[in-house]
């Protein structure tokens, strides 16, 4: 293999596929980035940790096609501290990569092309295409609140449906649940409810940082793939059954609050200060015309702060975990959140409004 | 107590007193801070571990003298989190503090004034001044040295002298040495030597990114003094005595290269790339014209690269700490280092020229 390339192609793409690449492998290969030269004009780099792979393609003046694998870490190391602009040769042959640029010189232990798994893909039936930002979109307003905990592993994902003709995106942790509802796309139809985990949700929205236009997404009952642009995300789903998250939405929420959302998070974030670090607990007192957030620590003392608002119900006064609160807040767009409460002990409702594409459920704590 | 004054007076001087407070302290009084306002219109902050003490004044709208102490951690969280511009009101009464800013209001619990540690000062027979940006220099062109082994512990500071009618300052880790020369200021004759501890080289030198002019600075056998503007920094000193470093810089290095330190620096830190962990080892072999860096590992290959250089001795290969070296070459200012090299197993010197104030001594490695 031989290949040439500028530094700030080689690097971006090796920013893409290292991060997939766990710190510490038991299987030494899997620490490996995959590097193929094709006849076409272009280097293919590859990574993957079993679960999830990246799979890239660049422009690069290839003069001997072939393939080989090199550690990912120490590659990406190598090409970041070369000197901007510089122009990068890799050949490979013998069980060694030479890597040169300028004066400086690497030679790199590879590992056999043919030792480097690819996951793959099978039939992937669905196929649709969605508008990066939409996914995006849909990434930012439900990733927060998707659980870390092992022993419900079918929590740790982004929960993918269509239902009532419309694409759905929840996560939950059991204590927020966060849902995105957007137009199905075409394609759509028939598709089976998947879970995309956590990584792979993390790996995805960093790509889509880049990307303009389109995602294609192909999918079956284990397996997705995101096509964007020169660069191909697939995954193994999580194998588990998401629970009925409907049953968690209120509809019966007759006390309706309207606040704007930044002073509110901002004043949750301050009276939050003296929350002990376990709890995080917030107690909002709702009146008319204000809410009183509030905070009394048996070590810290009290904070007391006041968020204008409007709300027509009966005064109620309900607690919350500070960092949750935030969370939802922090995805409201707009200058008003509405916040449906029933009463102290039941599930709140946070929205933009009712033509939003978010809905947030929060679960309350006894303050 | 009762003042007044700008968020983001508080904020910063806060900031200043607020690093000098342990995380964790067994003595509760340690965690606050000391509030003092004053008749003058003044309001005084003032922190200590009890071996560094950083003592501020800020101007203050005084409506009634007195004082106080608060956990320094949460206050200056609090005053983070304030909005921009905002009046921020204290008052302190019957055991809690009162702060009120817009429309939050936080009590934390105060810990009686008389409670708060003062360190003594006693006698401070030596005084002088040195500008600012001096000090700067001489802390930025050592303290990379400082040695941080506990049971060295009259190696973890700078060492301050006079000798030659210079003030000098050094720090060594038994790899390495830094020493820095400057004019002897008036009034440091007969000064005693004293090693400035780690952490109030630290404190001082943050303090010092905000201060013009000089500093004055006023020690004796035992403690130290950094008046800075409005704030005042107080240390005690390391109570040990700091080897007789000058047996260890070499006089009889006749072998001079000549090399442009940031070519140099890059190249180091891109071969040192695959260097291991533990060792960090860096071969270099001078030339006439060049310097070949190199590093080979069992697991990570081989990495090469030359430096043009000018070199008017007999080849010599000699290795050093890739760290190391890149520390001492990051400090250097001009566009060519010399490096006074004896044999593969000598100490080696560096500096800009003859001219620099400060001077560097590094031990090889057997590579």
């Amino acid at each position: 293999m031989k290949a040439t390339l500028e530094r700030a192609v080689l690097l971006k793409s090796l920013g893409h596929v290292q991060s997939v690449v766990e710190r510490r492998n038991t299987i030494p290969i899997l620490s490996n980035v995959l590097l193929e030269a094709g006849e076409d004009g272009s280097l293919r780099l590859m990574a993957t940790d079993l679960d999830l792979q990246v799979d890239e393609r660049v422009e690069a003046d290839v003069s001997q096609a072939g393939a080989t694998t090199v550690p990912a870490h120490t590659f990406f190391d190598i090409v970041r501290k070369l000197p901007e602009g510089s122009q990068v040769q890799l050949s490979a042959a013998e069980g060694k990569m030479e890597v040169v640029a300028g004066r400086a010189r690497f030679n790199l232990q590879t590992l056999p092309r043919d030792d480097f798994p690819v996951i793959a893909e099978g039939e992937l039936p669905t196929r649709f295409e969605l508008p990066a930002a939409t996914l995006r979109q849909i990434i930012d307003k439900t990733r927060f609140a998707i659980s870390s905990e092992e022993t419900r592993y079918y929590l740790m994902g982004i929960f993918f449906h269509v239902a009532d003709d419309k694409l759905k995106a929840a996560a939950t942790d059991g204590h927020r649940l966060a849902r995105v509802t957007v137009e199905k796309p075409e394609g759509a139809d028939g598709m089976p409810d998947i879970i995309v985990p956590k990584k792979c949700v993390g790996e995805l929205r960093k790509l889509l940082d880049e990307v303009e236009g389109t995602v294609e997404v192909s999918l079956s009952g284990a397996k997705v793939r995101f096509g964007l642009g020169s660069a191909v995300l697939t995954s193994k789903l999580i194998d588990g059954t998401f629970p009925d998250y409907n049953r968690v939405i209120p509809t019966g929420n007759d006390k309706l609050l309207k606040v704007d959302p930044k002073s509110f998070m901002d004043g949750v974030d301050r009276v939050a200060t003296i929350a002990s670090e376990k709890t995080r607990a917030v107690k909002m007192a709702v009146d008319a015309d204000k809410i009183t957030l509030s905070v009394t620590s048996p070590e810290n003392g009290l904070a007391v702060e006041e968020v204008p608002a409007s709300y027509g119900s009966d005064q109620l006064e309900i607690g919350f975990n500070a960092r949750y609160l935030m969370d939802i807040l922090h995805e409201i767009e707009g200058d008003s959140v509405e916040v449906h409460l029933a009463d102290a002990a039941a599930p709140t409702l946070l929205r933009e409004n009712d033509q939003s594409q978010a809905l947030y459920v929060l679960m309350p704590m006894r303050v």
